[in-house]
């Protein structure tokens, strides 16, 4: 391991390797014991690197808390077969069980809750639910009124991040499929 | 004001006052500074009591957290006119206007992210919301099919929470008008 990777090659693969073990310390950080417990020196030792290694590369804090919900964003893997109703199901699918295996749910929250009090993890946020959104996206791209996408889009991960957040549980496979047929049902008709 | 409003009679005006005044200085605390500034020490300066009355009747700090999102609940307000899409639609610019008027965005952030890591918030969180969904659950009650039923009313309610929380921003009226549209043509072809 380098002992400061600051002028390092980024494709070094150790460097590479470096960055991953931290990113995925921070990730487990967070997770497991809030976002209180994540600081370089937690995260050095959780990751088996000195210090002076996690400083020199993440030298404040929202740094390594970007790189963490961008390995995590990795995580989280989405298919498609081109049908509509079977890919959004397939979507939601995925994205419940993130929240409930990967504590997706978890990390949702702390981000809605941090970013409004501080100022420079709202990016952290956006570029973290733009990916977690995009297949989903991608998919109702052939609904031609652009509110009636975005509304399509909002309704289909609210279905998920309303229960999960604000009852604490995941829909069942019952009201996901409510969800995907009234949507589907609604838009065919808009168009 | 009693001194210590334990044995008071709970419909003593004075009592009702005490309580109303902590409750709504908790809000304000809870909304402005977070989580770890709502203490009782710091309830009693704000709200213009002695410390001895807030531990007398709030003894721990959930019972404090619990009587704020009570009268945070009651200062939210909802009309009804017995037209379903009519209904459905000033129920979420309530929503959305709570949201950005009162910083209900703040206290569902707040509640989601407590509940997850201190167990005895989650009845909080739960209350809170039930009162909150209770408006959309009374007009969607014609919905027959249980399932479909649920779906409408976590797509409703998500679209505001998931924008809110995870875009931090409100969704347009032309997304909230064509989320409706969408929501009542797939629940029509259902039944």
């Amino acid at each position: 391991m380098p002992s400061n990777a600051r002028d390092v090659d980024q494709r070094d693969p150790r460097v590479i390797r470096t960055h991953n073990d931290v990113a995925a310390a921070a990730v487990r950080i967070l997770i497991n014991e809030g976002w209180d417990a994540v600081t370089p020196a937690r995260v050095a030792a959780d990751a088996g690197y000195s210090r002076a290694t996690i400083y020199a590369r993440w030298p404040n804090r929202t740094d390594l808390i970007r790189d963490a919900f961008a390995r995590y964003g990795d995580m989280l893997h989405h298919d498609a077969s081109g049908e509509i109703a079977h890919d959004l199901r397939g979507e939601l699918a995925s994205f419940c069980r993130a929240m409930v295996d990967q504590r997706l749910d978890r990390a949702l929250a702390i981000l809605a809750e941090r970013s409004q009090t501080t100022p420079e993890i709202a990016p952290v946020r956006d570029a973290f639910v733009a990916e977690g959104e995009r297949p989903m996206r991608l998919t109702l791209e052939v609904v031609a009124d652009p509110h009636a996408r975005e509304a399509a889009v909002l309704m289909l991960c609210g279905i998920v991040t309303h229960s999960m957040l604000m009852h604490g549980t995941a829909p069942s496979d019952e009201v996901l499929d409510a969800g995907v047929a009234i949507v589907i049902r609604g838009l065919a008709q808009h168009d």
